[in-house]
């Protein structure tokens, strides 16, 4: 059992009121790292913060490593446009940080970043692999991706309040600025990523492509990004079954309607409920609808619940959190 | 139990006669790579060769890699310097592959690879690690270490005649055009790295020294490297004991005394025997005196002895071999 996390960047995230995986704009740029450090090591290394949400809310990979603790899956992390250095080993694929949607073209090196990462889930010799995501502001590229394709799904949000309608007229600045009609990039992935996209969308694409052309049984491990995902896969012509793997957060989001969207990609979803309950700080914010998925969270409840296991993983992750929050205090000095 | 590899690169294995690390010179660049997937993957995925000696006696990775199917220890690959993609994860340090050790400067950036490899090894939280090495040549830029900080140690080669005698006349060259005398470098680590040495000598003398100020319990795991890194670390001022594991291969090598050295560097010494017979082509070679050492091999066949497990590795890499001739052969089209 293999998770890969794909970790990037995209400068979308800096639009006021995007993004929610960072306490603060200026500290998004190290959510991504930090999230594979986590991972990798049960704390941040060299990021110089924990990340949490402005309420406080810790980072799903915060849960994704206790189920990992407790279950004790492999992990491969790919440098997905990474803008800050991480003590995470990462595969790179020549993936470069992602520039603001708004722009004509966020990701110059989107079909080179495509054709790379192909070739890695190609050459990768694992039966079976999930794949995930960590990237601050990553659903708005998502949605970016999915009107330039001409989709249409809608994507979630790691805040309580969707801001979707500042997410639709950033992607409506951005086609106008990509000279794209809606649907206009249909069936042409790497163009839909290149002018409305991000590296990550580019590296999980092409690894999934990869992946699948060799016969690995691969999951998407998320949310909404993940829909992005099965359509970038479905429009560059790959018809064979997909699974997708979230929470029950994500399929509750009433901005996102996942059956119509397993329908239309032909994606075989599953949406697991971690059974957290508001007595724990590490676990009550999604019970008001913070963060909900990420860096592989539904994928990891989902085999938790397989092994009967998610009560330990819920208890492990209390011991994760007092973990993150001790870390957070030595980087705050305080 | 986790094993740290240093793999990276030096112009200094492309002189004639100087390296054993790939069956000839044009291969010898994807050494590290092919070396750092046999550890994390079992076999080459993005390096389009198994390294063999040019008599073809496989990678000394095929038996760390046995031991590690065998005892399942963890592994991170550092980026020290190479200069081919790999499909294993790295951490970067910021290193660059290395010139040839007859240039004035064959590591310019020698001083910021030995702190950024510090601070990671200060950073990492775990409380027990060994460090090894893959770079082809690597043993001639550690003699030129040695010459610069005036240390009598000499060193092991993969080659079962030892070029010693050529080693020592480009070493030679090496200090002249660096315009140091014997011994100018002493007490300046970073300035015999930046004239005689190679990335790996700067990448993993930093970790150490990193890695043993916060009180991580320390192995270094390899032969004659090895020896120049606790020489590099010993001339940094670092003075707490510092253990090294190896083959009795290297032990036993006449050009090499471990007994002298140990004492120098205060460095606890062990050689394990791996006990191979001469009735299996993966392990033949090592009778003959070939390849010695490298990739943690010592160290990994320190840990199956100290586990009573040297027979079952032993069997496990006829397995990991016979994988490699396979992936050998699909690289060749045989």
């Amino acid at each position: 059992m293999r998770l890969i996390l794909a970790a990037g960047t995209t400068r979308t995230a800096a639009i006021d009121g995007i993004s929610a995986a960072g306490a603060e704009p200026s500290l998004l740029a190290h959510t991504p790292g930090a999230d594979a450090e986590i991972l990798a090591y049960g704390r941040p290394v060299r990021a110089p913060v924990v990340p949490v949400s402005p309420s406080g809310c810790p980072t799903p990979a915060a849960a994704t490593r206790a189920a990992r603790e407790q279950l004790g899956f492999d992990l491969t992390v790919i440098d997905a446009g990474l803008s800050k250095p991480t003590a995470a080993p990462t595969v790179s694929v020549g993936a470069a940080p992602g520039g603001d949607v708004r722009e004509p073209e966020p990701v110059p090196a989107a079909a080179a970043a495509l054709e790379s990462a192909r070739r890695f889930g190609r050459a990768l010799p694992h039966p079976e692999v999930a794949i995930a995501e960590t990237i601050p502001g990553g659903t708005t590229t998502a949605l970016g991706v999915l009107r330039a394709l001409g989709e249409d799904a809608s994507v979630s949000s790691s805040l309580p309040e969707n801001p979707l309608g500042l997410k639709e007229r950033v992607v409506e600045r951005g086609l106008a600025a990509s000279g794209l009609e809606v649907g206009e990039a249909a069936g042409e992935p790497a163009r839909a990523i290149r002018r409305m996209g991000d590296p990550v969308l580019a590296v999980v694409a092409g690894f999934v492509s990869g992946a699948v052309e060799t016969g690995t049984a691969l999951t998407l491990a998320g949310g909404t990004q993940m829909v992005a995902v099965a359509a970038l896969v479905r429009h560059g012509g790959e018809e064979s079954p997909l699974a997708l793997e979230t929470t029950s957060y994500v399929a509750a989001d009433p901005a996102v309607d996942l059956a119509s969207a397993a329908a239309a990609l032909d994606l075989d979803v599953t949406a697991t409920d971690p059974g957290f309950s508001a007595d724990h700080p590490a676990a009550a914010p999604y019970l008001d609808g913070e963060a909900k998925e990420g860096v592989g969270m539904g994928w990891a409840m989902t085999r938790a619940a397989e092994a009967d296991a998610l009560p330990a993983v819920r208890d492990r992750l209390a011991t994760v959190y007092d973990r993150l929050v001790g870390a957070a205090e030595v980087a705050d000095g305080s």
